[in-house]
């Protein structure tokens, strides 16, 4: 791959005195090489091919780093990582200790702002800004947010502080009429709206022209055509929504024409106040499989590069496929049964139930806030509402799952995907708070299963269920267990007690259960006794069974693929405290830190939870509970 | 006090063939049972003025509680609650087992929606109308949003979704260009330029009509009037923001006028698709101290009528007071300190930072997301912000918390207020799940006082860390304590060993500490050996302190005003698991349930949380675990 323009740069500056036709080159490299790398590694490749002519016009028409560049979700900005001394390393992308998938501070000073979750951008860069001003600082501010994040509520409330200020500040809305999904709502009607506006701005010069040609002659005639022009110049002519915000607005701009963008990004640093520049740009741009199939290649695995084809090692359907296809089967004989996402409709792959059930299927944009609600107010008008929703987003709704669904104590369902480790996404996206969070809260009920057969139980069991339910699932392949058999409920809080042990038992719950089946098995060669109980329930707790078990354990363990603080096991060291059951116990589960990307079986091995690790702190934890007896 | 009109009204429609003067005389009935039970009971009497005919009108012109009507936030409902059967329990309002003083499904088929939290209305109204589209039914929706909760990002993001479909649904702005203090922001502004409109609309008419006048003769200037008129239809004339997102729009509207209110919202029932009915209202209209000093009439404790003074008690400052007070003190050696908060400058008291450091105060409006993301951007600007946010409302920002501040490892100081039960707001205001979602969060340090000079001390401590700090104090008067001591620093980490005792030692947090003192002293009296620590980190715990302390006591009990689910007694019960140190342990704290409305010493006495009922658990619980050693 001839990359002789981008192997050149060191910093931005060494391209600031290039020609537009060298930065169109550079253009070229940097798709070849954002293509091929992800060809491999996997990645956000649709965004951030649409937005490489922009990473260049940005660097060049500001002083970064002195100057702030702030991007809305790292993962388009790949163009930006090769243009600030990462090309290198750019092959390392999202692998265990290379490149982050999204920005990273640790990783280049150019990296300001880090962000895996979308519409942060602005109220970060209102922040710096107000930073700057108070401090005399003379830097320039540029946020660049997509269409698709100016739905997210946060993203409205920094315009409402921005737009009423003077400071000096440059968004580009980077509008590509998608979120991952095409992107929804009125807004993004109104965007497509505006993107005629070049005529709709020549329509305005044309009224007034027009008026200036109405030959000037005395009396009644004149004065009305004065009239008019004055009416007009002050207050009709219209203003366009982020003026009537208080921002000066420039758009919309072809935002693959560097000609076209670099002199507006300079002009728009000149203006004193808030400054929108409105950029058309277009998903996965230059790599045709990505600008055909936008929302399958927002961030695909590896593909082959020619055909365009994703290259996948058959494998069983992943646990959102399965949560997916279930919750379909059971529309079908339940008319009431809605579902919802956050624009996540590829993810969660509720698409396959917006295709059975199209009226019944709702998309609300990147909005989990308004989503949760939206679920609590369905359920009050006698739906059964599902939002399917990644853990680590529904982070956003938290308030809203408090508030409106569980001190209502209404019957929404939560599908908590991604629950656990994520992998590639790393440390923004990890779906490991969750358990804590959800917890804490009155009403909420709490289950996952061993894997996709119990998570179809759960599913039907919690359709009869009078209160809040999440039901939690892990990223990826289940485990191809067989599905055919007719979907039945399971006992709702009833969890398994799949082997005795007098030694200890462990009380694991999802498919960390597999895991202390196998360490069970090791260390029964060595002569331990383990149980291993399959929890099913985090709240409420299977007390019943509990009570069982620690007659007949001497120690307990328990697992998750969680962070031990107010975890899983928390709840199960609550439980034993509040019934003065004195037992040793072990809490093995996440620790206190931020995970970064690499694969869930690289941590799990790490942090001691898969059965070899288990094994290992059970085999150097017991003897110390037996000493402590003595 | 007359109130014929009101004691004759058992449901709406009671009222709905009166005139429209009986109706005003009804208004005033409403108005003064307002003014007369506030006075004694306090609660949020501002609001509720606001809104006496548009309720009036709304029960008037809709078929409730066939129609649905969904209120934005309870408080502002008072005169919907005397209107729906609840005019002889309304001594009652906010009082332990009395009315409630927001909406409350169980009281009443009237209140379709509870909220206590803003801008929660259009998510469920889209909900309830998604559902009632689904069902093939018919009643009517209307929604009443205020200016101030529109500045919220979930109310953006269900107008994005709302504007797009076809469904009938009335949202009623109730512009009253205020939240709590005088609303802020770029849409406040606009829409205190819409409230002029009805100029904008004559205008509009008045081109039109000028050039239809213009006498029509032949040639190039009838051509140009037609094109102009053309282009004036299609596309200049002005939509205003509600329209572009694809709303009809009336207003605005005198809001204390019930001959102009009935009428419109009659006639926006028969519009199909959604509509915006903008009304003008006053905060605390008919009660002139309410008028004059809206934000403290927002929701005061009990006044004189006559005076319009607030009854207090005298009593040492709130916590919130000092915590701003102490903030005003290091600002002034601290340039580099900031105060953010969410449209709460009265309660969180930092309206006396913003009199002392005007530049360098932000009111966001109800905005929490943006606040802790702009804070997190101050941060990486070089300021030191300190986001001062209720508990409850910090809900509203826990993805930001997550994501933008400790992910980043960002030093914002979140002032954690009303941490613990708050009284009279009741079940949706409670600030008692903030240990769990804080404490799972890496990177996170989260403290509290035993009382007011310990809230300074770490106040002072907290400026020197280098990592995001949550600082917990609770709601109302502190103990009055000397603070005209130099301000010093609390070594960062260490908590308090107050007492020591062999038979079990009360580790307690916050205010909680002196319950456990005096629950020694009881406890002493029998016999008993009570130690009492006082610990002041949540997060991390003083596990040196922690390792002493279980060599010299036989128990622990955990002590906190905060469910006991992932809170503060968990991350004890986890640390004693991580250490493998088995000693009987009591969590003490708040049951798995929502409280209402009630004094926090009513239910720190039922919860058995003060200082006698936590003797009387201790004395229980003490001798089983004794028996569980034999």
């Amino acid at each position: 791959m001839e990359t002789k323009l981008l192997a050149s740069i060191q910093s931005p500056k060494d391209m600031r005195n290039w020609s537009i036709l060298q930065l169109e080159e550079l253009a070229k490299e940097i798709r070849r090489v954002i293509i091929e790398t992800t060809a491999q590694t996997g990645g956000h490749i649709g965004a951030s091919l649409g937005a490489v002519e922009l990473a260049i016009a940005l660097h060049y028409a500001y002083d970064t780093p002195q100057d702030k560049l702030i991007w809305d979700i790292g993962h388009q900005a790949y163009a930006h990582k090769l243009l600030t001394g990462r090309y290198q390393t750019f092959s390392t992308l999202r692998q265990l200790n290379g490149l982050s998938g999204f920005l990273k501070r640790r990783e280049s000073e150019y990296d300001v702002w880090e962000a895996g979750h979308a519409s942060t951008s602005l109220s970060a860069a209102m922040g710096i800004a107000s930073a700057r001003d108070l401090r005399h600082q003379k830097y320039r501010i540029v946020a660049v947010i997509g269409d698709g994040a100016l739905t997210a509520g946060m993203a409205w409330e920094a315009l409402n502080q921005i737009g009423q200020t003077k400071t000096n500040l440059v968004i580009v809305v980077n509008d590509n009429s998608m979120s991952i999904a095409p992107n929804v709502g009125a807004f993004s009607r109104y965007l497509t709206e505006l993107r005629s506006a070049p005529a709709y701005t020549r329509m305005k010069q044309e009224i007034e022209q027009l008026l200036d040609s109405v030959p000037v002659f005395g009396g009644p005639l004149r004065k009305t055509i004065e009239r008019v022009k004055d009416l007009l110049h002050h207050a009709v002519l219209p203003r366009n929504v982020f003026e009537e915000l208080g921002f000066k607005y420039y758009g919309p701009i072809d935002g693959h024409n560097l000609s076209e963008l670099i002199p507006v990004l300079r002009n728009a640093q000149l203006v004193d106040g808030p400054v929108v520049v409105h950029v058309i740009t277009q998903k996965g741009r230059g790599y045709r499989p990505a600008e055909e199939r936008p929302g399958e290649f927002h961030g695909p695995g590896p593909f082959e590069i020619q055909s365009g084809q994703f290259i996948k090692k058959p494998q069983p359907p992943s646990y959102s496929q399965v949560f997916s296809q279930t919750l379909i089967e059971l529309a079908k004989t339940h008319p009431e049964i809605v579902a919802i996402t956050a624009a996540m409709p590829d993810g969660t792959k509720l698409d396959l139930f917006q295709k059975a059930f199209p009226d019944r299927f709702f998309d609300v944009g990147i909005a989990e806030q308004h989503a949760a609600t939206f679920a609590a107010g369905l359920a009050i008008g006698g739906m059964r509402p599902v939002f399917a929703v990644y853990s680590t987003f529904l982070q956003r709704a938290y308030d809203q799952v408090i508030h409106d669904i569980c001190h209502q104590d209404l019957p929404v369902i939560l599908g908590v995907d991604r629950a656990g480790i994520v992998g590639g996404d790393g440390a923004t996206h990890q779906g490991v708070y969750d358990i804590s969070f959800l917890r804490a809260v009155p009403n909420m009920e709490i289950a996952m299963g061993k894997d996709e057969r119990e998570l179809r139980q759960l599913l039907v069991s919690a359709l009869d269920r009078p209160h809040p339910v999440a039901l939690r699932y892990p990223r990826g392949a289940s485990r191809g267990l067989d599905l055919t058999e007719p979907l039945k409920p399971l006992p709702w809080g009833q969890g398994e007690w799949l082997a005795h042990g007098g030694d200890a038992t462990i009380i694991a719950i999802g498919p960390m259960v597999y895991h202390a089946l196998t360490a069970r098995e090791i260390l029964a060669e060595e002569g331990y006794d383990i149980g291993v109980v399959n929890a099913r329930f985090i709240k409420p707790l299977d007390t019943a069974l509990l009570r069982q078990v620690v007659q007949e354990t001497r120690a307990i363990v328990t697992l998750e693929e969680h962070v031990v603080a107010g975890g899983f096991g928390s709840a199960i060291n609550e439980w034993l405290n509040a019934e003065a059951i004195e037992l040793p116990i072990l809490n093995a589960g996440l620790p206190d830190e931020f995970i970064d990307h690499g694969s869930a079986s690289y941590y799990l091995n790490l942090y001691e939870l898969n059965a070899e690790g288990l094994a290992r702190r059970v085999r150097t934890w017991l003897p110390q509970t037996e000493r402590a007896k003595k």
